[in-house]
């Protein structure tokens, strides 16, 4: 394909992608196919001789678009959102043309400074206290991720790696041996927390590091967050069993219900847990340096003498205790409702509660208009991401790298290479602005109030089991008294909201997910996709309730 | 940003994509900007009101431009390339319009299914063992990752879980805390192996799950290919030491120079390490189910009773030994060659070597015209990937799921969401074909060949450490007798090479990067580039001739 192929060729496909979104509700929400539709439509190997865009291009609509789920669908109440916007995917066709691998600074350097400052703009923008900016007092900053299972597997690598140096005798100081039976044992040990209701990211990570993972259970009483008493619970347990907690991760928006844990009572019950370890440096630089030359050692020196100012600014370095806990927050979906003041004030302990964690993670390709994938990872000390993840070969080398001046982002991550993913979230920062993105998230939250306000209207038919917040409602249908059958209230609720549930999938207009909360069987009803408008939510509340007041009569 | 904005401001884009590349060697090849030089050009903050997209696309230009190092230019030598095509820019454009987290079959069946077939083509294409097919006789299958690092660690982990699976007893069958102090121990004793100049990945995939990690050494007498007797030692040490190998990377083309493992040999010297050890089911789904189940479990039952068949049929299945080592071959870059017959012939051990192994990597990003990121991650059993990465939620559950009938990439890697990556393959494969990849790798390879010609024709200045071989050449200058202040031959080699390297890097006409081989620094020349012509490889040598000639005389 040459230049001028191309020039015909994506201009085609720009009008191609316009009409698609133009006529996206003419599609059946989920695909319609079955299992191995495609191998019946498509050769068994590639073409020897290279083939037109036309025909490559036909294919697309006749075999491509018949398999997808619309995820830009207005009727899309699914999961949570994943919206692409227009300038976003303007950032992913520059991005394509720009390619390069960029694990380095020097291999493009704009790659680097671009992500390092939108990464700041948008830690402002979510209120974000100032040891998560690039520039602030503890050497934090951000970093773009795939996804928030990449983010926060690579925020426990860093605090396993950072627990383990701050809890074991320097490597040098006893004999290899006792050290190897030392780490063999504190290894044993570890254990990653998380709530109940948080998202499988956490537990998935701990099996791949082969850690232990327990859950902090949760319950309808508190709206399915983590309580502080509860996580004391489980503390309370590891120190009966002899297992050392070193990782946590709080939970700004659940998956099932968009619960967010208490943060103000999960900082103060970790604060009270590590009141008598040791404390550290407040510059964990040796630290970190030294576990980054392959040891896991401990023995950074010097303590910040005034104790009672631990934590006192929320944007002054708080005071870390060696072995404390890695709080890592998940806010993956939620995290973008930040923008707005309100969504700021309403955190369970207030942001500065933040100040004393270790990481954040937000997806910007969930709510903040940019498309899949997009996801950012805030740390206070990036150091510990070095320590834990870097891996020189000598073909890396360079003046700049070397001089310790630049970031070098490889060693922030799991993968070397890494893609010009900044260029999309510049792009929607600057086009919408923040009283667009403000706005954008008001209209998704409003329209799941109307969604609900409905929904109480019909208490004889539907109870609200949670929500609405960020956008999400979690509803039933109700069970009465049971059935004439002889099920009982709960049983009767529990078949009828699964009907429902299957019948309004079944249309193709919407798409609904479902949970089970305390045997509850419940349907997530999202409003926040980019093209949704109210008249869509009362439409599919319509086909909802339609379907739900054939199903009372019919059970 | 409207649909009829979008049109114009994306057409207009289209132009200026093609006129950076027909303008591509104006630039700089490396970037020349200062460390922070973006900071100072932009606001310390997002807009508050969004801004138009002339004013942002005029900032692509002065901003961030100057700020990208050019891996499409024609000039560039350094690295592996990184390719970008028209067909793939528009693959890109077209996943980013049809965004969507992608984790399920049913969140896009398009997605899934395209991914399998397009993998299954390459698979034919690169003259893969059946074993790797999605419909070959072992359950294997193709899976579209980001990185190279990214598939070393999901093959490293679902090798450690299998290793442990077949290893330890049954959880069930002993108590609970003989099982942990088992587990304990055998994890304490866990080491990954990989050749000293094999990607340093491998290590931080070691790194990252907290197991051990030892380098088969190699050295220039074997071309820095790992040997059958130096992996014979290093098992042999192992053993005295009561170490558990588990894991083996195997390079197809290392990082400095391009080298390949002998993969007969490794073969072999396996085969006689695991002689002695059960015969595990050749259908490991009781294993691996028993696995995904949480526990550890080895016990398979069933033999294939005719042991003499093992491996002999590179289309069958292998007949696997219970803890034997799980082989991952890593060609990122090096195995896109494998599109052509001669370099499938020329690998040692020939390619049914690959029956025996576990995982096979290489990167369309790297060599096969597909941008950043494509790396393709074959396996020949897909359940030890389901073993160690699957995680439930309610919310993920659908028909189609659990009736077991379609795949579920998620659980085949470590994030959770994912692209519809594929498209912009099966966009490559189609539009060149087969003949086009060929005709393309085979330029890049006859443009090294010419450029070692050049340099020998200059012994009296250059010496080749090695190659050519895939498109890189690995040279320096020569030392001779040594200066006259008395630095010796291999002082002053490595003196002026270092110098010549430095002086045509800061030229900005060319890029090449450097390694250190046994002490001798040297500067590799990689050809591979799409845009790189035969006149291009020709400046280049002129230039480092010249630059060479005038440090000869200056020394």
């Amino acid at each position: 394909m040459d230049s001028q192929e191309f020039r015909e060729a994506a201009k085609a496909s720009i009008d191609h992608i316009v009409d698609y979104y133009e006529n996206i509700e003419s599609h059946s929400v989920v695909s319609q196919v079955e299992p191995g539709y495609l191998r019946q439509v498509l050769p068994s190997s590639a073409p020897q001789d290279g083939e037109s865009w036309d025909l490559i291009r036909r294919d697309i609509d006749t075999k491509i678009v018949p398999g997808l789920t619309h995820w830009q669908s207005p009727n899309f109440f699914a999961f949570f959102p994943c919206p692409a916007t227009y300038p976003s995917i303007l950032g992913e066709l520059y991005s394509a043309a720009f390619t390069g691998a960029c694990f380095n600074w020097i291999c493009s350097p704009a790659v680097t400074e671009l992500e390092t400052i939108v990464l700041d703009w948008l830690a402002q923008l979510l209120g974000l206290p100032a040891t998560y900016l690039s520039s602030g007092p503890t050497r934090g900053g951000g970093v773009m991720q795939g996804t928030a299972s990449e983010a926060v597997l690579t925020a426990m690598v860093a605090a396993r790696d950072k627990y383990l140096a701050e809890t074991l005798p320097s490597p040098g100081s006893v004999d290899e041996e006792e050290y190897e039976e030392l780490l063999m044992h504190q290894r044993s040990k570890l254990v990653a927390l998380g709530s109940a209701a948080c998202h499988s990211s956490t537990k998935k990570a701990a099996k791949i590091l082969g850690v232990r993972y327990l859950a902090v259970p949760t319950s309808s009483k508190a709206g399915f967050a983590m309580t502080g008493p509860a996580l004391q619970g489980v503390l309370q347990t590891c120190k009966a069993k002899g297992l050392k907690p070193f990782f946590l991760t709080a939970a700004l928006g659940t998956t099932d219900t968009c619960a967010v844990d208490d943060m103000g009572a999960i900082g103060h019950v970790l604060e009270q847990w590590s009141a008598d370890f040791p404390v550290a440096a407040v510059d964990a630089a040796a630290a970190a340096a030294t576990a980054a030359n392959g040891t896991a050692n401990g023995t950074a020196n010097g303590t910040n003498g005034d104790s009672n100012a631990r934590n006192s600014d929320v944007n002054s370095a708080p005071i870390r205790k060696k072995g404390e806990v890695w709080v890592h927050v998940d806010a993956a979906y939620a995290g973008s409702a930040l923008v707005t003041p309100e969504a700021q004030q309403a955190i369970p302990g207030g942001m500065r509660a933040f100040g004393a964690f270790y990481s954040f993670n937000m997806n910007m390709h969930k709510w903040l208009l940019t498309n899949f994938d997009a996801s950012c990872l805030w740390v206070t000390d990036r150091r510990w991401l070095e320590a834990a993840l870097s891996a020189e070969l000598h073909v890396y080398r360079n003046a700049y790298s070397d001089g310790g001046l630049v970031t070098d982002y490889r060693n922030w991550q799991i993968p070397l290479g890494r893609r010009f993913r900044s260029l999309k979230a510049w792009f929607v920062l600057r086009n919408y602005g923040v009283k667009g993105l403000q706005a954008y998230i008001r209209g998704g939250v409003a329209r799941c109030e109307a969604f609900a306000g409905w929904l109480r209207e019909k208490e004889d038919v539907f109870e609200i089991l949670t929500g609405p917040v960020y956008a999400l409602t979690v509803f039933r249908m109700v069970g009465g008294g049971g059935s004439k059958d002889g099920k009982d209230g709960e049983e009767l609720a529990n078949e009828r909201t699964k009907r429902l549930y299957e019948e309004v999938n079944a249309s193709g207009r919407i798409w609904v997910t479902s949970t089970v909360l305390e045997g509850k069987f419940a349907i997530r009803f999202m409003t926040a996709n980019r093209l949704t408008e109210e008249s869509h939510v009362r439409a599919a509340y319509e086909l909802i309730l339609e379907t739900a007041e054939r199903i009372m009569k019919e059970t």
